[in-house]
């Protein structure tokens, strides 16, 4: 953390700060600036003390954290990028490094026949993991809320018959138990994201976990959410971003790609990109989704629907099956060009 | 919802889209406009149809939603405005109608010493409720988790010895059942506000919860929480806005008082505000609590601590319990201007 | 500034950022830490280096700015509050200090006899300024653009009837030159807060400014953009809030209270708030009001029209003129109970 | 306009309101619904009526614009998309339909050497429009202004030596007749976007204009602009994006790429993205200017700088010459992927 002071701070002022600072066990390194204000950066913060207290205290101008808290997640940690690999009967998918994968699927599980529909036409493209929720979070108590157990039961025979890898939200404890026992990778969902008693239990889980961005998390709570998944043991964790607040009126939610960039830089994790979400409307999903893999996300994660005027749940979102299989092609020629392989 | 037509789409494209929207139950209203643009009407959507999908269709320039899910919180459901009552042993504290309410305490309870010697201030200003954390969500998970259970403990002693009533987190299932034996108000958290099966099992509570608006949330989805809760059978809601995300860097939070007229407008739940929260700043926690309850707050709940520096958390945002005495003094003269009563 | 490294980062890497920082004429102060990140303080910097470029040097994490390049508009600068006093035949307003003003009128003079109507009702409440738009900045070209010059002859002959000072806006350099013959204030708005030309013409006239936070300025380009008018000379500048962009659709625009006591930290320049725009809806401009006077802003500027329906300019957020009456006698009780005066 | 009645709004209040519709010229379209609200559609307003003041009236709920006010920036107006074609020495630039350009210089002229030096090299690597400004709209007023008129001059020399066409920006009335008279394209900044004097005088041009986008501005407001600039006779209108305000705090601004489709669905008017200004480091120039090639824009603005560190202006959003050529080769690349060429 940095002190700033005000620029008529006494010397009595700065040395108080520096004894208040010191008194809780901190280290003060007072910075003199001969024309400026003085600054006082903070050493030795594990992270307990909240030290905007000081402002406050008289002199002080403002304190600007710098630190960051996170360490299991942070390429400081580990310098290579970690590769989750998923193994489906289709062969082994792969997020990170060099690899680009794509998941794709409806919403919601609605029945059997609609998620084999759905799975077919995605499988048939080139997908190897298919989404779906069985739990689904929803902004009124009156929409539908899922199949519960018996949309996770259809998830197991879509994976049967079609050799598809199924990623599937929990919502809290108990579906968390029954997602991990039938699915290849947990989804966290976004109004999840800083729900710690669900990350804490998911961490414990060995199965791979894809965490979702919250509304309006930045990045360093992004990140400090998998570091509550990784300081419980988990190792594979996929971030994904889905859109965030802002004052648009044209899409849904902004798609913020620059977080790309971002966790590349902080973090070792891989992050893919839900550009159904992410926009909220399906005439924008094909453009943010070749963005979303220009701007070198390790993978997508797109809803498809065969009728979406029908869906239960989100169908203003969701492309369908032949505008999945063109995507499929034209992300493929963008990783290319980036160097890059989709799987 | 409307659906907005392109200005030269053709009578086949608007029939289509009727024919559409009849086949899935519903009824088209196609609404002539010899200049402009042909909207259609549709109505007898009870929540259950997406119909953005629409969007795709040929001729269709977009969608505007209009009607509201909510029910039971709102002012169509309930003319008159809802009053919370919460006994106390310093008398009854009341949310809501002409009444406004105070909120006091530290952060989180650190100790039954700090509990103490805060209450005794609070107590002193005049507030008959106490607030403090024994579960703190927590952004890192190196940060202060809170005491758990011997923290409720430490406020059932506070409840006893001072008289005041006790307002306190839960964040899971197995902390609401504690919370909810301890409590006199069940407070769920901002993270929280959608973690649609916490809210799902206090709704089934008989003790009165206060329900914090989320970071990014708008009111409708604030009030959307809020009909979990009340479509579960709870009655006694307490709304409280805590500060949204802005692109503002001289506050923490940006706190939106215009939520306030915006709640009484549409719903007849009480509102009140957490201005510690809400700015993130103790200088700025003064100016703008007296700022809430002069916008029409049916109540004020603020971060009290008597060493903020050596806070186990958000000491930069807690006030001195002298600067909470004259809080509770102005507050009292501001509602009165309003007239209405503190109590 | 802050230069903040890897974990990692070698002492050749960081040696090389000194290096890098002395060769610009910069000051490096490296801040060792042992257990976490090396950090290196910059000073000297007189703003016209954007060391940001330092980012891309090996090892570096990320630069923090730290030091504001305000100075005219700084506590720093001018410890006292700036009280700006404006003569008006119904005596002096003041806008800062203990003081609180009120101005008041239509957002566009639309008619001699609108205006008159208008300015008699206000000028009966107690208010001495009036506003009302001759040069009107409108989204649409096709929107009421004003009435120009004589709409300022309209504002004169307000003064002459009844005795109010005369607020408005200026948008250009043409009608700049003709607002500084006419107005007791200049106001700037919103949309023009960084049209530097246009602020420093502004800040060689001696007639006071209004100038508008825009819609998504930071605390710090306001101050900036009063700079630029106190670096041409202004010495009596009034700064405004009116709303900023957020995600919130219950609002018109988002009021961010939290600036006014922001502003008073830093600046020394005194800051009102006008609830019409910063709320764009009739029902919150009471509620609104009442809190910005509590938060302590220096004034008010309300916008007031006899028959909202049919004004040709924001009708929609415009209050009557008993609702007026009300709100200046609510705001003066207010302003007491803070141990302010409304003038 | 849609005015949503509440739920149990009497017959007479519906009726006063369609009475109230009707007096100002309007037409109202009353939607009955068995079980929800009454809608009234309104019909005929040509902009000049801001019928929102009706929010006021006993039983009314709320009121939802719906119609744009834009006309010759429309797809309504104009289905084929306008195609920008800017001639210079080394062939023709083509903004829009197939085609995708881009525009490649420093932030600032700051020399004769530097912008030679920086033209030589983008040049070299296939651009043919060189952007610089002469007049820098800087936050601070002790900021680098830029050159003015020999910053202009320079830039002559720069077409005359490279064969580039140039692109800068004009600030003001005075800076306008001199950028008029030397550029292939004039720019208006983000800040100027609702600077309305200088739009209309924009608008007269014969010279093609490159808008931006303001930080704030929502897709109609940026249309709208638009509009005002081609309400005055311009034709040669390029859009652009750079970057919009928002809570995150790991890039400087948030690259909207989504409005890449929202501009192409509802306008003819070609649309760019200025990566630079819209993330602010240098370390997500690349990686958001790929996927907004990706996004479908109709060309990049990218500042490049031979020494980023002692650019006099925002050196830190700049890349250098082997950067821009590396990202000439993948933005031609994935254009051809989208069918397009960059030229």
């Amino acid at each position: 953390m940095l002190v700033v002071m005000e620029k008529n701070a006494t010397a009595e002022q700065i040395r108080a700060v520096c004894d208040r600072i010191e008194s809780v066990g901190l280290t003060s390194h007072p910075i003199p600036s001969p024309a400026g204000r003085v600054a006082i950066g903070v050493t030795g913060n594990n992270g307990t003390v909240d030290a905007g207290a000081l402002e406050g205290m008289p002199g002080v101008a403002e304190c600007v954290p710098v630190s960051k808290a996170y360490k299991l997640v942070s390429r400081d940690h580990q310098a290579e990028s970690t590769v989750v690999r998923i193994p489906t009967a289709l062969g082994e998918v792969r997020f990170g490094g060099s690899a680009v994968a794509m998941i794709a699927g409806p919403c919601a599980i609605e029945s059997r026949a609609q998620a084999f529909a759905i799975a077919e036409r995605v499988a048939a493209s080139g997908a190897r993991l298919f989404r779906g929720g069985a739990y689904k979070p929803r902004t009124s108590p009156y929409s539908f809320q899922g199949l519960g157990e018996s949309g996770l039961k259809i998830l197991c025979e879509v994976r049967e018959q079609f050799g598809l890898g199924i990623v599937t939200e929990a919502v809290d404890k108990e579906s968390l138990d029954l997602v991990e026992r039938t699915a290849d990778v947990i989804q966290i969902g976004a109004r999840n994201m800083q729900n710690f008693s669900l990350l804490k239990q998911a961490g414990r889980s060995t199965t791979p976990i894809l965490l979702k961005r919250g509304f309006s998390a930045t990045l360093d709570e992004l990140l400090m959410a998998a570091e509550y998944l990784m300081s419980e043991g988990a190792r594979e964790v996929i971030l994904c971003e889905r859109g965030v607040r802002t004052f648009n009126d044209h899409t849904r939610n902004t798609l913020d790609l620059s977080i790309i960039p971002g966790v590349h830089r902080r973090s070792h994790l891989p992050i893919i990109v839900d550009p159904s979400h992410g926009t909220g409307r399906r005439w924008q999903v094909l453009p943010l989704a070749r963005a979303a893999a220009a701007a070198g996300a390790d993978g997508l994660m797109v809803e498809v629907h065969n009728d979406p005027f029908t869906a239960l749940s989100d169908g203003m979102q969701s492309i369908l099956p032949d505008e999945f299989a063109q995507l499929a092609v034209e992300a493929g020629q963008i990783a290319t060009v980036l160097g890059r392989t989709l799987n």
